[in-house]
């Protein structure tokens, strides 16, 4: 098994999490970081010698590394993805993909002419709680699915260049899309710019589905309590994941609403149930899945397509917002 | 002190609790009930046999009750009130206080005419917990306050004649309102009908002041969890109250995101006080506060000025679902 040389661009937060994890796998190695930070790159030289630096992106481009992770502010996603695959290296893009339709779209053909894997950062396809309840959903188990309910809150980070939408909601609509494996048909927005002007920092999204199904997204970086939670209520059961409770991540509740003759509605209580997860770091299973779809030729669980479709619904949340913003601008006052 | 006799109409679940509260008041006591349930009547009469039942409420009206409490469904609220008050009787109706906004003009016009006390059953308004929350907001210990968000679903009770936003929002509503002392700007809804046909269980209301502040209100009868949870977010500090948790309703945040230069984010992160709550049964302070007012001659807390104010935004959001309904009935199928 050829040795597959991996390099980071951005050595931030996530960045040394996506290069411990590719150190695990067989017959990899993370051989060059660059970052314009050349302080960070600085700790970085003494703690790991034997990786190369590179303050210059052009020059981890121009190394024999296979592949590139791309963990930097969204806003440069599509331009350093774009001259990766230029350079014939197989691409990891943390999420979201792209910052518009068109710049995923346009690394899609360019990955798919030059032959390379683009993959996008969709961490929670690979958690096992997701995967857990995904086969839930896929089972039949919990019956008809009336609505998926996410809520991502906490208080921060905020960020400057992108608001909360483009900031939390890729996790839920990313897990939205590979649990029900379907897209929505119309979506509405509620969101608020609280803390910094014109960067929205609460919002929900409500998007709706051709059968009938709906989700509603939560997030907010303005809240006192930390809730990581994805509710999927059907006919038949319903589901909590909670990911700040980790012995307790996934609860299916077998309790019910069922109608008679409409209008007479009688409840089923009965037990919670709450399965064994086999816990395995999904940032792990990620970089593994990255790796083999390199080496095999393969598509990746989380592809350019899926980052592409994640990206669809985040623009379209956006045009709304703006839109919105127009309506209101034509008020007089 | 004169002994103030109340009559009670609609002997359902609600009603019950009332009069046991009314019934514990100094010289006040419950003695007549109607309901067109004879069955239900027959049962109070084993119980307390020295309360006559009615099943026409025109025997009650024509009765020497003082006082009526309309413990009823909402479609009935109007004719009863209106009827009470002819028969110029004070009046207790259950919320939300009309189903129209028409109905409470009338309602609130006739009571002043008439010189009788209306009065709505915003129970909340008279929670001593909500009472801490609006000390703390109104005292400014929380400083500008960014948002208003309340959460109340459980599995059903799923109603036949109200969707859910008629149902359980009138509560966060007429909390929101009774906490900030101020009308909201604007509204949007979004909410969906799963179980049965044309009734909505699931709706978020989003209501937008004039100074920014924004409130969110998520009402739902098909959810596993039960979930009673109002939080408030200032920019200096940050409160939830959870109503199912007696022992620690109110928690204070000290922790908030301050701005130095737009947008640069800094955050301070500070204790958790629990409050200290001298609880008293809020439907006992309610009916206090009606005898109080009957007997004294002024507004009760829970006026029904307050309960238009409700009134007038639940048709709100009705307005804009039905508008909703008829935008997407002209879409081409």
């Amino acid at each position: 098994m050829k040795e597959l040389r991996f390099g980071v661009i951005g050595w931030g937060y996530w960045g040394p999490k996506i290069a411990r994890n590719l150190d695990t796998l067989p017959q990899a190695m993370v051989t060059t970081v660059a970052d314009n930070d050349a302080q960070r790159l600085a700790m970085l030289a003494v703690n790991q010698p034997w990786i190369k630096t590179a303050t210059h992106v052009e020059d981890l481009f121009r190394s024999d590394v296979d592949a590139v992770v791309i963990a930097t502010p969204v806003r440069t996603h599509y331009q350093l993805a774009r001259a990766a695959l230029l350079h014939n290296k197989h691409v990891l893009v943390e999420k979201p993909l792209t910052a518009s339709i068109a710049q995923a779209e346009e690394l899609i053909a360019l990955a798919q002419e030059r032959e390379r894997v683009l993959m996008v950062g969709h961490t929670f396809e690979y958690n096992p709680a997701v995967n857990e309840l995904r086969k839930l959903v896929q089972s039949g188990d919990l019956g008809k699915i009336y609505c998926f309910e996410a809520e991502r809150v906490n208080l921060g980070l905020f960020r400057n260049d992108i608001n909360v939408i483009w900031d939390l909601a890729p996790h839920d609509v990313s897990i939205l899309l590979y649990l029900f494996g379907k897209k929505p048909e119309k979506i509405k927005v509620q969101a608020h710019a609280h803390v910094q002007s014109h960067i929205e920092d609460v919002a929900h999204l409500d998007l709706e589905f051709a059968d009938g199904m709906n989700a509603h997204i939560h997030v907010s970086w303005l809240h006192p309590c930390k809730i990581r939670r994805v509710t999927v209520i059907g006919d038949a059961r319903m589901v909590v994941y909670d990911d700040t409770n980790p012995a307790e991540m996934i609860k299916i509740y077998n309790k019910g609403a069922d109608v008679h003759a409409d209008p007479v509605v009688s409840y089923r209580y009965g037990a919670i149930t709450i399965p064994h997860i086999d816990w395995i770091e999904p940032l792990r299973l990620e970089c593994e899945d990255f790796a083999n779809s390199i080496r095999i030729g393969v598509q990746p669980r989380a592809h350019g397509g899926i980052g592409l479709e994640v990206v669809r619904i985040l623009a379209a949340a956006q045009d709304i917002l703006k839109k919105q913003e127009r309506q209101n601008a034509e008020v007089p006052v």
